[in-house]
């Protein structure tokens, strides 16, 4: 039997068969082929592309073709500040952090302050807490102020607000209905968002008013506004943006639906957790792929592939093949125990936490650095 | 058998039934103990006002509890930018500059960009460009700049979208289905629309940090998308505004439907006509309560209420009650042609608009004085 799975922009829920994703979708898997091509340019690729964090596309082909011919992209990402930032939020900006300073190319990064504020029950002056909140926190990773845009979408409305009714023009209701399943229930800015998260993929071209190729890395979540916007953007002139699409980190606890900041402190490790806290975290909820018995573990070994710890090790923090293939391989025969895989996993995250955490202090004098002067 | 009409804030036609569309919309008809109540404040009360050209109102009687208790309300009133302005906008806003006149007080003048560019076949640009020239024809009314703000909607976004968001997240999909017979076909920014058309109400208040009572005087196709926000207003902690309706001044050929600028020239009279297209335009297609001739005119004599010329007269160009009467009496007894009947108003209009044309070219260096600063 089939196992049910939901994902949409605002839920993803269930046991995620990511091939079954694709074809859903209309996406395109991430072959060796396309690896190989993306070396030419990058080098390396970063070991998300290598392991299949980063798994699908849209038009990557495209978009090489144009930067060989000596045409730049600008890359698109965001986040909807809701809450606070996890690990589950990281990983996507990491690797777009990698893609900019591989290329070389500018970056805007959205806040759908409006998004969070029409879909979520919180007030206005919350979300815009969080808003401040969650810059911090992605200008802690390090990105380029000189080649990164912070958009908030409550702020730079001005420049948003004409390129969005030129979008909304060209979608129905019919169609974010069948998008996104909504009712007629959902409320009417909820109806009319999508075209405010369609913008910030043409918004540079508009404003240097040329027409500049758009790479968006996403967790696959998101796919759905640009499969709508998608068909807009040459109906204006513009090309149609490259997607490259991320699985998600699965939630502390479990294998199913995503890493959420709604769900309780058994489902996410923040950003802003400390050290005693990351250990209980880990220690109590991570789910494990092991023995229930020392004895039992050793004879039979653990399952890295349901194994939560493995698995953030896999997708975030072990980026050394060799180093990833011993753990794997040592938890699967048994020499390994869950206590010391965990371990491993608590060590890497307070190491990385620590960093971020002094970062995003001194991140709070550099915002206006990242802002769009209107 | 009841004649169909239609009224809806993008839709005007048939032979609209007045009585009825008070009972349909739920709004009240002025009756003469208001126009008394409004005597003591403003004086003499406006001849639109006495004679039923604005017939209608919502919680006048509280608007004006307030005023008498010293607490002062603003005026918002606006425009949709999507062609030339004609005599059939003109007398809302005359209207209301009465009211500013007499009650010393502010006039927030919304032009409603974005509206237009979504519902109509129009470019932006094409709405840029009659954004531009109808201020010209606001200014020329002789709104005091000092109280007059201009707020446009894609200029202001900054100013607006925040209030915006708020309304919409109140409003869902059924409601604006119900109120303005959306489909599923209707694009999402129409959808959205109708909390920028609600946001002037408040903002005055939003800014100014204190809930400023609100008077609209608008033509009642506009007041469904009140009848909607009123009932959010308060939920946001605003008082619900106070609406003054007008009828419509009728089209020239005819005494269905409204004057409008879409239907070609012998439905409008236009401010930047020259005295030979108004002679022309009036001769040819006003529509005439007279007889086939003037032998039968002269002894069945003519039917003022139909006609056309007379009703410009009554509704907008002939303020001198008595004059009026006379031209009625002598209309209808015969006395009166309908060639002179159309000569008298061919006078009126091109007088009136000699001296709008030339407030309107002054106009041109004005437009700054009226505009938000963002």
């Amino acid at each position: 039997m089939e196992k049910e799975f939901k994902v949409t922009p605002w839920e993803v829920s269930g046991e995620i068969d990511y091939d079954k994703l694709i074809k859903e979708f209309g996406i395109t898997k991430i072959d060796n082929k396309l690896l190989e091509r993306i070396k030419k340019y990058a080098g390396e690729p970063h070991f998300m592309l290598k392991r299949g964090v980063f798994f699908a596309h849209r038009d990557l082909n495209w978009l090489l073709d144009e930067y060989e011919k000596g045409k730049k992209f600008f890359l698109y990402t965001g986040r909807g500040p809701s809450g606070p930032i996890h690990l589950g939020h990281i990983g996507t900006w990491i690797f777009t952090k990698w893609l900019q300073d591989k290329f070389g190319v500018e970056l805007w990064f959205q806040f759908t302050d409006d998004e969070k504020f029409l879909f979520k029950e919180k007030s206005y002056e919350e979300i815009q807490k969080w808003t401040y909140e969650n810059m911090l926190d992605v200008i802690a990773l390090g990105f380029d102020s000189k080649k990164t845009k912070f958009l908030v979408d409550t702020k730079n409305i001005n420049l948003m607000y004409p390129e969005a009714l030129k979008i909304a023009k060209k979608i129905n209701f019919s169609t974010v209905k069948a998008a996104f399943g909504f009712t007629n229930e959902n409320n009417i800015g909820e109806i009319f968002y999508t075209s405010m998260q369609a913008v910030p993929a043409i918004l540079p071209s508009v404003i240097k008013k040329e027409n500049i190729p758009c790479l968006i890395p996403l967790a696959v979540d998101q796919d759905p506004h640009f499969r709508v916007a998608r068909d807009v953007y040459p109906k204006l002139g513009f090309y149609k943006p490259a997607i490259i699409h991320g699985i998600f980190l699965p939630p502390l606890a479990g294998t199913t639906g995503k890493m959420g900041s709604s769900d309780g402190e058994e489902t996410a490790i923040y950003t802003t957790d400390t050290p005693e806290q990351v250990e209980k975290k880990i220690k109590k909820y991570a789910f494990s792929g092991g023995q229930p018995t020392t004895e039992e573990h050793r004879k039979k070994g653990g399952n890295p592939d349901i194994d939560v710890s493995y698995q953030y090790l896999r997708m975030f923090f072990e980026p050394d093949d060799k180093k990833l293939a011993k753990i794997h391989d040592d938890y699967k025969s048994g020499k390994l125990l869950t206590g010391e895989l965990k371990g491993i996993l608590i060590e890497k995250v307070n190491s990385f936490l620590k960093e971020h955490q002094k970062k995003r202090e001194l991140a709070k004098k550099q915002i206006d650095k990242y802002l769009i002067k209107n």
